[in-house]
């Protein structure tokens, strides 16, 4: 399918129900408020259906209109897998018309696919169609659109930006998102049980390996004492690998049921995968993961010692 | 003057040396490498003169050749008043033929200046130079022009960014710049001694007024302690207002001499200048700073009495 043929549907039809992804993103959110905007702008009648807009993404709703209608044609954003629709959007499943994603391996079951593994973010995708469909670009769908490709690129640091993204992202600027005020609530606000979790862990952390390795670990105790959500805990493997020198930063994180998921990130030359397999796990070369049986204490002492061989 | 007229001087001139400005930061040193390469490119000798390259900023010296020739014309890019010259660019104050800055406020003594505030990073005018010359933008150059544009904008997110920024980046990204790296190395990177000192200062922070304030305190004895140098404190300011909810974030350091410095920084209606005027400091309405004589403990103290009074 091309861009076009994407336009060519969703004018050719009527009453859209918009599929963002469960535990949803700024790229799902983003993807399904700014078509729903566009839609609505050429006088469709249109609505994003989604699990629930976590509390830092409700501008993303800005200029929407509430519309009364019964659901006609189903669009995807986002979404690589129908077990990724959510209890929300379970009952669309095996109905959707038309599957819009950026991922390689989407396995969505849809009528009409439109897959570009080359787009940083699903909103890329979705910026040509607003254009295709000759939405103007107005400042709620830049704000949307911006806040998809801004998070789905770690601000545009990650390997996936492309020179696309940019100019994109240029566009969107000239239509006047907020990017400033976007990437500040994204990137550089932290909550207070972030900030204390952080702390706590800056508590666990061991070098070892002469500095080399660095580990981290999550105790249930400290999830339960500083009452830390999913999303608090997001990304914090990513902590050891950070420091100057570390070349394998390692997450422990303590499950209930007497067992610990652990997190490897590696720069350079170690093999992550290679060393998560000691342990019956896998993953990638750069960051895998395995599980060991014991408590947050025993396991960093094995995976330490583990580690220390390996490197 | 324009860009072209920038280039003509450049063309009509050999034997360059191109200055960059004290405690170099990735945009100086971004705009004298790129602009040594490509005259370099275009037959003309030039070396750039700098204190001395962070060991980070390394990468940005490739591809340039030592050569041995007696400076002629002298090039300042990034510097923004005579003395920020340095003590390795001292003896060049008031010989500088060419001043390329984008600080509004420069005040370099220069024969011919070319001054653009509205750039993000000085690296987007010397991008325009390097094209104006007719120099292709090599993988090295666009390294180093890449390495400016994100470390004045912290990686696209602060409002100095453009949407010429963007397409710039677009471009470097094109000429095949290793964007990825540069921006793990320069964002992502923490030293042993930054770790430690967050650690440390997350041990003092302190949450007052309900938690719209926050202060931390860098003591005198924690720098000693923990062998913190200049660079690694860099931006600690931005930690205690980067905390939701927070309205005041403020930065107690104590320095030697019986006084500490204070940094307040707020969010939305506080005016952060008129607080510190109640010191006799100042600056601007969201960032702004005082002195208050005392020890660490003493000031902490006295500063959050008043914080709290004034929000």
């Amino acid at each position: 399918m091309t861009i076009t043929e994407v336009c060519n549907l969703l004018r050719a039809n009527d009453n859209f129900e918009i599929l963002t992804h469960a535990s949803p993103d700024g790229d799902t959110l983003g993807c399904g408020h700014a078509l729903c905007l566009a839609l609505q702008q050429i006088g469709k009648n249109a609505r994003v259906i989604c699990e629930s807009v976590p509390e830092k993404f409700a501008y993303l709703k800005k200029g929407i209109k509430q519309q009364e209608f019964i659901g006609e044609y189903i669009v995807s954003t986002d979404i690589a897998a129908d077990s990724l629709l959510g209890e929300h959007g379970k009952k669309y499943e095996g109905k959707i018309d038309l599957c819009i994603d950026h991922h390689k391996s989407n396995s969505v079951s849809a009528k009409n696919k439109y897959v570009d593994p080359d787009s940083a973010a699903a909103c890329e995708i979705i910026y040509e169609v607003v254009k295709g469909l000759g939405a103007e670009i107005s400042t709620d769908i830049a704000n949307c659109l911006y806040t998809g490709t801004a998070t789905d690129t770690g601000c545009f640091k990650f390997s996936n930006t492309t020179a696309k993204t940019h100019r994109i992202a240029a566009d969107l600027i000239e239509a006047g998102c907020d990017f400033n005020g976007i990437n500040k609530a994204m990137f550089d606000t932290k909550t207070k049980a972030r900030m204390a979790l952080e702390h706590a862990l800056y508590d666990t952390m061991e070098y070892f390996s002469g500095g080399k390795g660095a580990v981290i670990c999550v105790s249930l105790e400290m999830m339960k004492k500083l009452n830390i959500t999913s999303d608090d805990i997001e990304g914090v493997e990513a902590i050891p690998r950070a420091i100057e020198g570390v070349e394998m930063g390692i997450t422990v994180k303590e499950k209930e049921g007497g067992f610990c998921k652990i997190s490897v990130r590696t720069n350079g030359e170690l093999d992550a995968s290679r060393f998560c397999a000691e342990f019956g796990g896998g993953g990638h070369f750069a960051a895998a993961g395995c599980s060991i049986d014991g408590d947050c204490q025993k396991v960093k002492k094995t995976i330490i010692k583990a580690a220390e061989e390996f490197i």
